[in-house]
């Protein structure tokens, strides 16, 4: 039974000072821990650890019983706990000081990353990824990947770093997607080695390419739709990598869409066009 | 001459008081100012006041010389101040006082918001609207702003309150689109008037329709494409207002995209259908 029942009630608790750490990116990264927060999103990632394969660990769960009234989050934590995970009961107070959100719901998990590498994916497992570089708004990230879940498609490469995947805006923002999906890092230069070797068609967005993205009439798997950062767009070298380029219409004075609008976009025309 | 000289160097300025209270939305509402920063932003806010007719009026604009270091933020200042709007220095520790993002570029405007009316909006100036019933997140309504410019749509309605689209947030998500286009706030009920007695086809998503958005042959004007909120989607009492529903495909585990997302995409898909 690792349902534990007695009530941490101090923030000074070791384990609970551990889960504020996990605020910061370099603790996340050194542990290879996340926060994952809300009813919903731990509903998701209880799914992709109970699965087979596993697609995610879950290291323990925090829930306040004051805050938590949901009956769904209570049959979770009692369906992880006889699965052995450590559920740990804190006082409404302790759970405030490691909640992010601003109405918390109560309970809050800590996930451990799968950890993918780049020479794991290929054609086999991953036909149709997104690649974005630098991205710099783990909102933006977020929201992608619950649009790469949505249309199908396999996963997330984030290229010469850039904003990190678990932030807790990101993990919030992919409504759980990030769980169900390979996500890596990769330098730029290892990408494209990696993309070259496996024969993939790689699919940039460029203000100045010729061909609208509506006018491809098909999206040859295996295939990367690669996204330049919000500010800069893609370097000329970075078009180099593609074989295609292809711009999103713009008529008014702004002259590009938001990371994840654009990409959302692209997705869906994707959706009926791949091959 | 208005560019007034003599550096403001402190927090308490009754000036810069008032800036710091446009935070504050009940002051935003009072007052009908709100914030603009950045060079890029305020560029556009500039361009839209001295436009004719004007989109926007600037109140003020006030920089930093230490922080401020654009050659086009200053011929904006020059220019602004030769048209007659107040510019006021002031020291970098009472810029940073008033400014809401991290990198504060150093300058800001207080710009007063065009109040539209439903009335004054119809089939001749609104010929394809998005209308958003209360959106909880202000960097959404900026963002779809962004793409209602981006494909040239008319402009933007949110029913039943919501986030507020003068916010910081919703003013940097936007681009500048915001002082380009009609922004009307109005109760459901007084918009499904006012679409009856214009002739308006309301499209409406749902997650439930028959119909996918790609299978509409034609999307026909003068329209409005209404979204439910983030949380709630649409009502069955907001989905009867609609002539027609259609629905977005998804093939993975997540139910729903995020709402820019979706308002984007189905812009996009309308951009060569509307009619």
């Amino acid at each position: 039974m690792t349902k534990n029942p007695e009530l941490i009630s101090s923030k000074n608790n070791t384990r609970i000072k551990q889960v504020r750490l996990l605020r910061q990116r370099r603790q996340r990264q050194l542990s290879g821990l996340f926060i994952v927060e809300g009813i919903y999103p731990i509903g998701e990632v209880v799914a992709a650890a109970f699965t087979e394969p596993a697609r995610v660990d879950i290291e323990a769960i925090y829930y306040a019983p004051e805050l938590l009234s949901s009956d769904f989050a209570n049959s979770i934590i009692e369906k992880v706990s006889s699965q052995g995970v450590d559920c740990h009961a804190v006082t409404a107070d302790v759970f405030l000081s490691i909640a992010e959100k601003e109405n918390p719901q109560g309970i809050i998990a800590l996930a451990k990353t799968r950890n993918w590498q780049l020479h794991e994916l290929g054609p086999g497992n991953f036909s149709w990824g997104v690649a974005l570089v630098s991205p710099q708004d783990p909102g933006n990230i977020g929201t992608i990947l619950r649009t790469i879940n949505a249309v199908g498609a396999s996963g997330l490469l984030t290229l010469d770093g850039g904003a990190d995947v678990h932030h807790p805006n990101a993990v919030r923002a992919s409504m759980g997607a990030l769980f169900w999906h390979p996500v890596v890092n990769a330098p730029f230069s290892e990408f494209a080695t990696w993309a070259t070797q496996h024969g993939y068609v790689v699919y940039g967005t460029s203000a100045h390419a010729e061909k609208d993205y509506r006018q491809v009439p098909v999206y040859q798997q295996p295939l990367i739709l690669l996204m330049g950062s919000e500010r800069e767009g893609l370097s000329p070298a970075q078009r180099d990598v593609c074989h295609e380029l292809v711009r999103l219409p713009m008529v008014g004075r702004v002259t590009s869409l938001n990371l994840a609008v654009a990409t959302g976009v692209i997705l869906y025309e994707m959706l009926d066009k791949v091959n």
